[in-house]
């Protein structure tokens, strides 16, 4: 099934079961009004809503309403944990290579994560606020899962079991900060601000063979300015599969239903892919020219995520975002990126 | 005012408020059942749990009972962000000393602080479950606060109007596990298991003229198997207050409400002080013969911390948790320590 949260003017929303096209929608509060309260009760919960998700389907909902992205909020506005991996290790290799640093072997045995944020995350066509062009701004592509209870010392494999949902990720990230946040050795904090989510969460089943051995086996598309930059494969290339990445960090401690995990920047290896972001573009450049060329995000300039399935379909709905540069509204329509934005499929 | 969250079986469990001698307590339920809720609303709860609390104070709260910190969840059991700082700068110091390292410039006018994990809290009285003691288990005692919302660039001092409650922390620690860990340059994750919280949230007006310029002005006592092996002074060495530390978070995002910033480990230059975590004592005996010579927790172990106020009278209500290796069932009352875990004023 698929599931969003519209914005009511509360903390968390509202969920809504979305059809599997994402044409129309219908509330959920017969059963359940917020997505983390699902989670909470999945066994109990679920199979209600997926009862609804069929009728839907069916057109035989009687009270279903136009889906519309840009009245999301992510679909879990706030949750208690955000845990974003590393997991393409063609990225650090990129990166890495970029400075002129060697990838520790190590690396390709345990998995590079991080404890972000999670307290505000960002809906998927809501403006990314920043004081600072300064600060290096950049988008992530990334795809996420959200979990139900896990273990302490759960098992990778074990830990496939326990992703409930699927989402899509735009892990913004500061990069000019980041050298010296990460020097300081304590990772990041104000490097990472809030993250973005695509309108709509989905049950792994609805992607049907594509989800196999804990990775998603489609390509995230990011359009930067309305320009395809990006037409990454999401499966082969993940070194660390989704229960790996969990078990990580279920290692010392239990995981609470509803903590969300990352698989980081979406990254292969062809560069006929492309990237999904800008920080491996210019490690690029670096690596060929001796400097980076490509500037990183500027005021007004946008940012489009999208993954479609085997059927053509958008899976999640897109994220379209707006950089907005200090207490400077965003201009929508305005920049050259702008044009872009009502060109994708899907997802509206 | 005083409150607290009880067991009931719930992830988030049951407000209650707590009188100021933390003898008796009372349902909030018709006012708020969960802390959280007070959080996101609490320019309109907060007065009426007041009103309740001084009830409560006076004697004439008709259903009152005897409050029992045995029964409380953390007065957060899950939160939605825990940012922990390393706000006295003599711990700082010290751990660096004993590996020859200098203290940067930087560190005395930048806050070190990580992201930790907030999914899953223990309770004061909680069990501290850990697969192995090989892993160099540490307590760290500490203040924490929580936050209303914090907009993006705050002010340090308009910050810290946004405290909105005082807690007491338990910060363990993996110390084996560290070097590794942040040598991988992301922060920690599995060497920052569950943190657990004293049984007792505090608003700041409770400790009077102790609380000022953003700082605790008061000790916190840590006794380890019953001995006491710290009473630091958590006011005026605080390097950065909590307005500092929350302002530092808020740089680059905004923060909500419920979000809990952390002090990191109490600590004063005066040896007489002792010590709030087992890492500065084995950072000492490095310093001083070359070698740490005091082990990290066992099996059994206890550990037992609280905040007296001016009044003498116990602030937030003792953490005290004992250390339980792998399957084994940690044997309350059979290890040397627990003779002195009913030795402390205040808080049962």
């Amino acid at each position: 099934m698929k599931l969003a949260t519209l914005k009511d003017g509360s903390r968390d929303g509202q969920l809504i079961v979305v059809a599997r096209d994402l044409g129309l929608a219908h509330h959920a509060s017969g059963i359940a009004t917020r997505l983390q309260q699902l989670l909470d009760d999945w066994n109990f919960l679920a199979p209600q809503l997926q009862d609804l998700y069929e009728t839907l389907n069916s057109g035989k909902a009687r009270h279903a309403f136009a889906f519309e992205p840009a009245q999301c909020m992510a679909p879990l506005p706030r949750a208690y944990q955000w845990a974003d991996g590393s997991a393409y290790i063609n990225h650090v290799e990129l990166v890495r290579r970029a400075r002129g640093a060697e990838v520790p072997e190590s690396f390709y045995t345990d998995p590079l994560m991080y404890q972000g944020a999670s307290d505000d995350f960002l809906g998927p066509r809501d403006d990314a606020p920043f004081a600072s062009a300064d600060w290096g701004i950049d988008f992530e592509s990334e795809i996420a899962v959200v979990t139900g209870d896990v273990a302490c010392g759960t098992a990778p494999d074990d830990a496939i079991d326990q992703v409930r949902l699927l989402m899509l990720a735009n892990d913004w990230s500061l990069r000019n900060l980041i050298p010296a946040e990460l020097a300081k050795g304590f990772g990041f904090l104000q490097s990472k601000p809030a993250t973005a989510f695509g309108p709509v969460a989905v049950t792994p089943d609805e992607i049907g063979a594509a989800w196999r051995g804990g990775r998603v086996h489609l390509s995230v598309e990011s359009r930067w300015n309305g320009q395809r930059v990006g037409l990454c494969e999401a499966g082969p290339e993940m070194t660390f599969h989704f229960g790996q990445l969990i078990a990580h960090v279920a290692k010392t401690r239990r995981l609470a239903a509803g903590s969300i995990v990352g698989s980081g920047t979406v990254s292969n290896k062809d560069l006929s892919h492309g990237y999904s972001c800008i920080a491996e573009k210019r490690a690029l450049e670096m690596i060929e020219s001796g400097a980076p060329a490509t500037p990183f995000m500027q005021h007004g300039d946008t940012i489009r995520i999208e993954v479609l399935g085997t059927d053509g379909q958008s899976v999640f709905g897109a994220i379209e975002q707006q950089v907005r540069i200090g207490g400077r509204a965003a201009q929508r329509g305005a920049s050259a990126g702008a044009e872009a934005l009502g060109a994708g499929s899907g997802g509206r």
